[in-house]
């Protein structure tokens, strides 16, 4: 049995297709995740697969139907337990930290809206709004797919030994060190020496001061909610006299 | 010529045929748009096309090297003026403001790094960094499509005009309003009854206060940066009193 199983509802399945390329898709070819995009349309009960109508009160573009939406849902339920996630602009901000929390669930649903929203009634078999950031898009696959793809990387054995992420930006607040790999030099540019004089110690100091560095320049917001410890401002005030 | 020329450099091309779906797909057939995406590892000069090495100073992962990036630049500026827009984790946290702004171009260039990171000499040919939010990602390729599309619908000519996007959520700074259509009665939950009242300036009313109530409860923090008409005061004081 899969690690995650996630059941997807959207008016275009076919996008998830997106799910077999890449390290998501050798986590599924490895059966540690187990992604399903339902297509809604199916559920409608209409001659015409109509899925949407007029909103009442008027106004432009088309709502989702009740209908289609909690059948849909309905079914789905009868073989996933997870949480009932719904992509809207109404959502919590995603971040790292809501990452961690579904990374630990065994199943999730998830509901991608389209056209000006969906039929207020639906929100009954909800059980939770996210929002990608924001700004607007042409439909909730456009959110899914990243969320979908920063929980499941956090999945024990989806990401390799090798493709580690301890020290990525955002686990611990900083943003990365610059990294350089070969060649030494690149169109007259060197490597910073530090790097190659195989000294560990003075490698983890420089590129704990680079992060701290980067973070204060790039986001300072990020910045003033880091504790610093008495080794991080040493570093600094080293580096901040130097300029 | 489409309005806007959008070259995508990736490891994954395939993950982009995630445009030839929706309303996206609809505007590159009508050539509204132009969106190419291009293999960086087409660049690599060695025998066995790899793009990646160890980085200096050790640590896990892979960096990604600055000469096939670099290369595959190069080559798409030839027939590409846009801004270089590197999907990165030390970039800007993408907004509808940026999503303005960027619209108003005919050209833009996409970078998609993955593995641990990009070989830091790489930013000498970097424009502008952009990130889809605080948490992390497989690749650029899962920020690289929602900003693509964020961006994209803003373009005259590739939303309908039935879609249109006036009263969208961001677009004034509050929520969208509750949206009901078909049926009147859902599992015996009826439309609020001024949606079907015919009364326009009551409906347009109800729809506005209902906005504000939801952004104080669900986004506090956009709430709080609005500037409250005298008639926004107005319904929501009488509303509070409902309460």
């Amino acid at each position: 049995m899969a690690r995650m199983k996630i059941d997807i509802l959207t008016l275009f399945p076919e996008m998830f297709e997106i799910f077999n390329q890449s390290i998501i898709g050798r986590a599924i070819e490895k059966n540690i995740l187990d992604i399903t995009p339902h297509n809604i349309r199916d559920y409608a009960l209409n001659k015409h697969k109509k899925v949407d109508d007029y909103p009442y009160g008027g106004g432009a573009g088309m709502v989702m139907q009740a209908q289609p939406l909690v059948d849909s849902i309905k079914d789905v339920k009868l073989h996933n337990a997870g949480k009932v996630i719904f992509l809207g602009p109404r959502g919590v901000t995603f971040t790292q930290e809501i990452a961690k929390q579904l990374c630990e669930e065994s199943e999730l649903i998830f509901i991608c809206g389209h056209y000006e929203g969906i039929d207020e009634r639906t929100y009954d078999y909800i059980d939770m709004e996210l929002s990608l950031g924001d700004y607007v898009l042409t439909g909730g696959e456009m959110a899914c797919i990243p969320i979908v793809d920063s929980i499941c990387r956090l999945i024990p054995g989806v990401l390799s030994s090798s493709e580690s992420y301890t020290e990525e930006s955002f686990y611990d607040g900083v943003l990365e060190y610059p990294q350089y790999t070969r060649p030494e030099s690149f169109e007259g540019i060197l490597v910073p020496q530090v790097l190659t004089s195989g000294h560990h110690e003075n490698v983890r100091k420089w590129r704990r001061v680079q992060s701290l560095l980067i973070t204060k320049e790039k986001r300072p917001d990020m910045f003033e909610k880091l504790k610093l410890t008495k080794e991080d401002k040493k570093l600094l005030s080293v580096e901040l006299e130097k300029k």
